[in-house]
């Protein structure tokens, strides 16, 4: 099969107009794209409308695409007619596996062949949710990040049934978009950035649980410690860039049994000399030919910008 | 023991002048105070001053305080001299046990005991700390995050032989002095935020050892997703606010199974009502009187502020 250039797809079909569905219809209004939502039910309609109004708000703020406007959208009650002539479809219906499978062999039928279809599901696999679909090749993960009309994360992800030109076609299209794709190496549960933050999360609760801290302690130490930097920075280049000309070859040199003290309850898997160099190559390919001052520079600048920005809208 | 006013203190001294303690001088310097910085070796003046001049960009970018300016540091080379006179003494002496047990055995001597002595320590306990220091009442952790003059953080705890009011002490002198100080409520490994962070560096390296994903992966996915609303909300109420009028209380009773789902290598605790009712009553005493549309509101604005600061230095 192969698929349309992505850069000609103008219009695009939102299932779901709740919080994800509804945001990703904002989103995708404010690049630009003609947009037809389906809703399940006309009474959805208000609740989707005040997502649309106060995503707006910020979509403008961040700057809309040339053309972009909410008049180019389209509410439709019928499935049917709400795919025709769709060249996307972003679906985000309700976590059930079954309504999702039923859902997807009905998108089998009525959209061509050539149409990805992107489910974006957190908690089910592609693989599941595909397996009652005639055409599942097209359908693949496109996993966006709470608000999905604000954050640029969409995790990409094909099933068993999925071919590689859909994973790849939609990772392009996201891009043109206006997202932040990140294709996933392999299909696991949590995605990537659901699994970093529910380890954190999980240790909160286990800080709370424990009367180690408060979720008032919680939030206070992240938003005035690792949060801004992992914003600017993420993690690995934040140890890459704070451990000077060394980087993270230094870090884990000269750190790594710290690995071993019970800084968490979460056990670090065994620094073997593979999972170093995974490390070291990996944050010295993201530096490329950024001397650690270069870079370092970079980051306070771009610290003191954040906070800047946290503080003028506090 | 009773110490003076925190608000009286104009002369503090930092002892160390590597990337913490040289960051803490800054720090103390942009907030207009007398800064008597200790390097127990002359050769180490010159890599401190750049760490200064670094800092002095970024902090003059955030706002000095009336009266900040770098003349007026001293360096001093004999440990004795750099103590004398300082209202708060700021330690951050190599992370060697027997090196700082020696230190604040000498502290002890000549530093008078109504002069609180902060550690900034990571990885070892103040008790340890303390333990040959002939008043040791007047010395607590005061654990920043990197970079120092950057980040607000201070995590405070005192040990064994601390006493109640030098701790409480050290929380209000630290808040005067334009940091976020966060009492904890136990001297736990890695204090709060470390902890946080650890999970979710862990979890990250179980990734990269697994093929999951890449250094980079990591990276932009944090970048992209949860870092930019934990740096404006932190993890607890960033929860609460995403789930609407329900708060917390709907996050945990609606998604409390996914604790059970294989999303991190970390086991969540056992979600008991009394852990339930913490985070419900935690969130709900953060929020106050504010409604969730507020919240809302306030988060979305914060986030573009957030994206538009790292976009336009990008």
């Amino acid at each position: 099969m192969s698929y349309p250039n992505p850069e000609s797809v103008t219009r695009v079909t939102s299932i779901g107009g709740g919080p994800i569905g509804g945001g990703w219809a904002a989103h995708f209004l404010a690049r630009g794209y003609d947009v037809t939502l389906y809703l399940h039910d006309e009474a959805e309609t208000p609740a989707f409308m005040a997502i649309l109004e106060t995503a707006w708000k910020s979509l403008t703020a961040l700057g809309l695409a040339p053309g972009a406007s909410m008049d180019r959208l389209r509410i439709v009650y019928d499935l049917a007619e709400a795919v025709e002539g769709a060249q996307f479809i972003q679906e985000s219906a309700p976590e059930n596996l079954a309504m999702k499978q039923a859902l997807y062999e009905q998108l089998g039928q009525i959209v061509p062949a050539d149409v990805v279809i992107c489910s974006s599901t957190s908690g089910l696999t592609i693989s599941e949710i595909q397996s009652q679909c005639a055409t599942p090749e097209r359908t693949v993960i496109g996993h966006p990040f709470n608000p999905p009309y604000l954050l640029p994360l969409v995790e990409i992800v094909g099933g068993e049934q999925s071919n590689a030109e859909a994973v790849a076609w939609a990772g392009k299209f996201y891009e043109i978009a206006g997202k932040a794709p990140l294709t996933l190496k392999k299909e696991i549960p949590g995605f990537v950035a659901t699994r970093l933050q529910e380890a954190l999360w999980r240790e909160a609760l286990h800080m709370v649980a424990n009367g180690e801290a408060t979720p008032e302690d919680i939030d206070i130490a992240l938003i005035n410690g690792p949060a801004p930097r992992m914003a600017v920075q993420g993690q690995c280049m934040a140890f890459h860039v704070a451990c000077g000309a060394g980087g993270m070859a230094t870090n884990l040199d000269q750190f790594g049994p710290a690995l071993k003290l019970p800084w968490t309850r979460l056990e670090a898997p065994e620094l073997t000399q593979d999972l170093r160099d995974r490390m070291v190559d990996g944050c010295n390919d993201i530096a490329g030919d950024r001397g650690f001052e270069e870079m370092a520079a970079k980051r306070d600048e771009q610290i003191v910008a954040v906070l800047r920005a946290i503080r003028d809208t506090a």
